[in-house]
């Protein structure tokens, strides 16, 4: 076993050391798939390790699960046990030779979708985002709707179609209109594009008719993945008016293989730019809404095309659980939301190839020498992001990828 | 047993005789939920049928199973299976006894969701509810928008808060603007409306990047519910551009207990009012579209105050479950789509109250001499339809009903 070379050796600055603790779902081979926890390189078998400890029984059975949900079922403070207890597996010398004994090199763990994804909400809580989406698609209208600033909008998309990261994208055919004619034409998306997202995993499902306040969010919140919204743009232009995206967005959505707990990017939470005009009082809390501060990049065929930054989002985490409550929709275990692209203000923190490239028409070169407008077949797309920890350590939230192929 | 009072010798144009069969789930109290089918004011315990049967084990076991879902995912063939088995049972007179001692009066069976619902569309597949609230909300422009007569238009819905015939509905909060004013105000609705629809059961899932063409479609299309999409029309209004609604809608969707097969409805497949311009060609089959012809009717506090007709409905179900795939989004058992609004093109076969009342400002007048513009607290509203069967028989759809109550 080369565990104890890479663990607790692991530098400081890890992404993925002891702070981290981030969870996801594997099988070596034939065996069911169950919860595994990243720390560097390898993947600590966490139901094995909590049978043998003994002390977490109900904890043992939820890792034994072949998703999180079951332990997204348990409730925030079984969650903080579960983090307390893994946190004192890794840190304190005596349990060394107990996960040493579980541990498995990431390269023989094949990961698969972490969560069974109940429903699936996708926010749109950029502000730079959806000006600049307005900018081009209503140019002769204000670039915001009247409602940007009085409530995270959103929408519900496909559960069925989350995948995990790794998952190969087939090109969505599908109608889209082109400029100047009448009539609609038929064939594989011309406008392939991206969305770097984070997603928000929810656990601790409530009763139909309760809304969850901006303060008892955190309850609800378990974790974070990166989410990689594939968006046909060509065909979103065409259909979305007036129910919004459907077809451009329902064939493929790539989430990360770990799920990041809240409680380790506790040290990451940053006030969020400013909200102006003060929201309705059932989108405020207690203290001041907190945005996140994760650095995101975009890597394209290993060119890094752009560092979108998570701080400056308009919208909080809480302020979006709180919103998609407050009429009364429940929560199940494993629901999931999505941000929205997560644009900065500058160029070079957009998120999405729409803003990037102006909607094709000012391509980006790679660093291969070619140039791409929207993807094309073969290409392959990273996201990455990165928060501070405690202490200096950083948090890793691991990468989402997605390789485009032809339509079957 | 007071059985065979109702069975065999329902009268032919009983709405749940031989020719309809409908799958539900029930329980009768503590022990667990399993599939019923209804047979007259009785449902027939399937699963212990089965059983005793022993002719078809693999349906005794999805028989048994808490939902549909199960019995979803065995695909057509084992769907006419299962119905050719239960018509031999109820119409063969050697089965009569067999029969007989597993039939639980209506009264004493609670009816559960039937189905695990995996993901929820909504479509708008009436042209004329579409152009009625185009004139209704957008006065000023043509009232249907340019993509509607080359594509379903449809949206996703959140699959967790489709509830069972009886649920009651709290009356949702949320955020909408007053006409006339700038910023947004916070409260209960008060447009809370309904939509009477159809709802389609899927089943056999497919995998990722597969469409489903319009000739493939009925190998998924298990079965229809009556559908109401309850919807708070001032938070609709408020929020859903540029996404399309989401709070306005969230909050609950109710569908009827008895899934009636398709198989069942052979009788009343009628083709399509006409489709001009001629849809692009993966939205046509080796024959001409079919829609159903199903009359339903929208009762409040006793009132009929609506009969809408489905054969006019725009879209056939094949067309809509291949528009939702055609961009290769996979589909799963227990996946459910709506039809949309079902309105007819006279004033008294509209689906829904802001047709009905042009938006609250021409109330409608009930028995009891109230009048009401949307719907109040206390308000039952219930769905009821019915279609031609073989031979003269009549098809019944079963009955989805609600109560509003005040939000929590």
């Amino acid at each position: 076993m080369t565990a104890a070379a890479h663990w607790p050796d692991l530098p400081p600055d890890h992404p993925f050391g002891v702070a981290t603790l981030p969870y996801g779902v594997f099988t070596t081979g034939a065996e069911a798939p169950r919860v595994g926890v990243r720390l560097g390189e390898q993947v600590l078998d966490v139901a094995a390790v909590a049978e043998a400890d003994g002390r977490v029984p109900d904890l043992a059975a939820a890792f034994g699960a072949p998703s999180l949900n079951r332990l997204l079922s348990l409730g925030r403070p079984a969650w903080r046990r579960a983090r307390d207890w893994l946190t004192e597996l890794v840190t304190e010398p005596r349990h060394r030779d107990a996960v040493a004994a579980h541990l498995v090199p990431l390269d023989r763990a094949r990961l698969v979708l972490p969560i069974e994804v109940a429903d699936f909400v996708d926010f749109y809580a950029s502000e730079h985002h959806a000006a600049n989406v307005g900018r081009i698609f209503r140019p002769d209208t204000p670039p915001l709707t009247p409602n940007w600033k009085h409530l995270p909008i959103g929408y519900h998309g496909r559960a069925g179609t989350v995948v995990v990261s790794g998952t190969a994208i087939a090109r969505p055919r599908g109608q889209r209109r082109p400029p100047g004619v009448t009539a609609p034409t038929f064939g594989p998306s011309q406008a392939l594009d991206i969305e770097a997202e984070l997603g928000f995993v929810v656990g601790q499902g409530t009763e139909l008719g309760t809304a969850v306040s901006v303060d008892e969010a955190a309850d609800h919140l378990f974790g974070v993945v990166l989410l990689n919204d594939w968006s046909a743009r060509d065909i979103q232009a065409w259909e979305y008016v007036p129910l919004g995206p459907f077809l451009g967005k329902s064939f493929a959505t790539s989430i990360s293989a770990w799920v990041v707990p809240l409680d380790a990017l506790a040290a990451a939470r940053v006030p969020v730019p400013g909200q102006d005009p003060e929201p309705l009082p059932y989108l405020r809390g207690a203290h001041p809404p907190q945005g996140l501060d994760i650095r995101c990049e975009i890597e394209l065929n290993g060119t890094v095309i752009s560092r979108p930054t998570y701080r400056d989002m308009y919208w909080s985490p809480e302020q979006m659980l709180a919103h998609m409550t407050v009429n009364g929709a429940r929560l199940r275990d494993g629901d999931l939301f999505g941000s929205g692209t997560i644009s900065g203000p500058r160029d070079d923190s957009l998120g999405c190839l729409l803003e990037l490239t102006h909607h094709g028409t000012r391509p980006l070169r790679l660093a291969d020498g070619s140039t791409r407008g929207y993807l094309a077949d073969g290409d392959r797309v990273t996201l990455r992001a990165v928060a501070p920890g405690p202490a200096g350590a950083r948090i890793g939230l691991g990468e989402v990828t997605g390789t485009i192929v032809p339509p079957r």
